[in-house]
């Protein structure tokens, strides 16, 4: 008398979590500075000082009935404006504060808009592999089902055609990634429009939207290539946001939905939204947090420290004979099994104590993925060990 | 192509949101002093200030990575401990951190425990009105369905014949809510324990548990009354719990589920309940709120405020001549319509600016809720309009 589906759920371990408690066994056997994990996604770089100074000033300052008081379903209008100006600012915008909806993170902006899109048992939704493995159990958990287009190992790039072959009468939208986790690819903006105008054309051969859902918690982590904004380039995109790796607030669960004006339906799906988080049981977002974003939408961690990382380990570990793409953005690397023996690869990196998170989990086997949001200095120590566990496969 | 279900439930206005839009305009202009506004249950008595001069201690001193960051899924163990720790001091139980799993709050707790024990189209729900109304949103939502058993308006005590009559084979559990929202009721020890054996027979019956799940948000506001502590009637109880109202931190979102040890298939249910809050999107709860609990877990805000406000508020309705039942804890009242006409009598209380909640909603018609979590001097502007109320009734 209790959910299977839940049960697997929540007692099959995520590999992950398998790496997670190894890490802990191999520090208690080898020493922590010995263990080279690189397994979670958890920011190494701590939010900007003035984040902190501003939730000390809003304790310190701000009636506390009003802090931690319920704020309207859809949050605060203060955190929401200050939202809409950042992104008008930035990319030339033109959102408001009714365009935008607070979230308990990413995860959440996911399951929301994924509920309020699915309207019959198998509503489709496409994602490029490599992709973050809780899409499929939130796209099956809300009712629909996630179609997965084969990745381009070569380039890691969006791969049309298999997206195109997967957009049936039952599609209800594209999930894209970008700068995407786990290869830290950024899609172009000339691939963004071929995938426009493709969707474009099967919503009119379905005579039915087909949404782009944008999930973009890595925008702001980039080395050079541009994000475009994408209801620039489509007008039925939706964004699902988190401030977990911009302000380096992954706990705290804070994010928002934007439904643009442009999107088809505007009004109907802002509203089914607001239904959506209600019937999930997100009262709100959590209000001390929406107060924190109200005053620091515009700015970021000190987020150079993960090029830092970046430019020491992509390097290093191509000068050592592994194949990787270089990461545009985000703090992921997606390192191929040498000899393509991925299992064997996996667990030859154990041994050594290089936690990894198998390719298999993002739709994509034959791969690590290696998180680089760590302290630099073990990076450094990691070195000699990934030399060996590059020189064994030769 | 967007679900009119969802597209409903976020259009569709709670009779409470329609008051507040009301409120707005009658502030506007008759002024705010002149609305009395016992719509909302928002907390109108601060955390106690040992909460915030926590909160401010974990900012200046503790590492802000580890501040913000992803606690493990079912909360970060520390606040566990201590949640733990309080409840075996305060009611002779014997939780362990595993037995316990940090939510976003009530409504989060309820949705994760509704998902984790349906397991059919149809897994029945029992609850005795008058119930909070998104019970209903939350058990539709995770696919089960609400059985609702008829007030006893008399007492607005379980009424057990009624709830045994709904008690089917399909059926998951009861929930049950005291001190009550909206009655202020709570349950005594006898009928609880009348509800324990009833259930044990009727789980015998079907051979198959039947799980009281006991909504617990008001646990600490109570006027001499005890509120009994479930699991020691009923082996198979879990507890939805919120620190909403005793530490008066509802926008926060922040609360736990307890699963005992008493429970059939305790570790099974226990993992349905993480899988359930993975499959919703909840990743952790917020983990500066989390931190919070781990410091504050046996306080409680002045809670003396509210009793304050009933002993002003009921006698003085009584002595008016309204019928209503006199609340043991939480902070609401349920007040009868005079000569039994509810819409008039709403419309009456409107037409003085008295803002509260009709009944229907709470599946209990003829009755209007009024919160009186207010500042107590609104409550003492109000009481004329009460009497013109009264009187245009007589």
């Amino acid at each position: 008398m209790i959910s299977e589906t839940m049960y697997e759920l929540g007692s099959r371990r995520s590999s992950i979590r398998e790496l997670f408690e190894h890490g802990k066994r191999a520090a208690a056997e080898v020493g922590a500075e010995n263990v080279y994990d690189f397994s979670l996604g958890n920011p190494s770089t701590p939010p900007p000082p003035a984040l902190t100074e501003a939730a000390m000033a809003i304790l310190r300052e701000e009636e506390p009935c009003a802090v931690h008081g319920y704020t309207s379903a859809q949050g605060s209008a203060e955190a929401r404006r200050a939202i809409a100006d950042d992104l008008n600012a930035r990319f030339g915008a033109a959102l408001t504060a009714d365009d935008l909806y607070m979230t308990c993170g990413a995860a959440a902006s996911l399951c929301i808009l994924l509920r309020a899109l699915t309207v019959k048992p198998k509503s489709r939704f496409v994602v490029q592999a490599p992709y973050f493995p809780e899409y499929k159990v939130f796209t099956e958990s809300m009712g629909g089902e996630l179609a997965v287009a084969p990745a381009d190992t070569v380039s890691f790039d969006l791969n049309l055609p298999a997206i195109e072959a997967l957009i049936t009468p039952d599609t209800q939208g594209v999930l894209v990634n970008s700068p995407n986790n786990p290869s830290g690819v950024i899609y172009g903006e000339d691939k963004l429009k071929e995938l426009a105008a493709l969707l474009s054309k099967k919503a009119a051969e379905f005579a039915h939207p087909i949404y782009l859902i944008s999930d973009e918690p890595y925008r702001e982590i980039t080395y050079g290539k541009t994000v475009p904004y994408l209801p620039h380039l489509y007008p039925d995109t939706v964004i699902a946001y988190s401030y977990s790796k911009s302000l380096s607030l992954p706990g705290e669960r804070i994010g928002y939905i934007a439904v643009p004006k442009s999107v088809t339906d505007h009004d109907k799906l802002y509203a089914a939204v607001c239904g959506a988080g209600r019937s999930l049981g997100y009262v709100c977002a959590p209000a001390f947090m929406q107060r924190l974003v109200a005053r620091c939408a515009a700015m970021t961690s000190d987020l150079e420290a993960y090029r830092h990382n970046r430019d020491l380990l992509y390097p290093s570990l191509v000068a050592m004979g592994y194949e990787c793409v270089s990461p545009d953005g985000a703090f992921y690397l997606f390192v191929k099994a040498p000899n393509g023996d991925a299992p064997a690869f996996s667990e030859a990196a154990k041994a050594l104590n290089i936690l990894a998170v198998p390719g298999d989990d993002f739709g994509c086997p034959g791969y690590l993925r290696l998180s680089y949001c760590v302290d630099h200095a073990m990076i450094l120590r990691s070195l000699p060990a990934f030399r060996q566990l590059r020189e064994s496969f030769s």
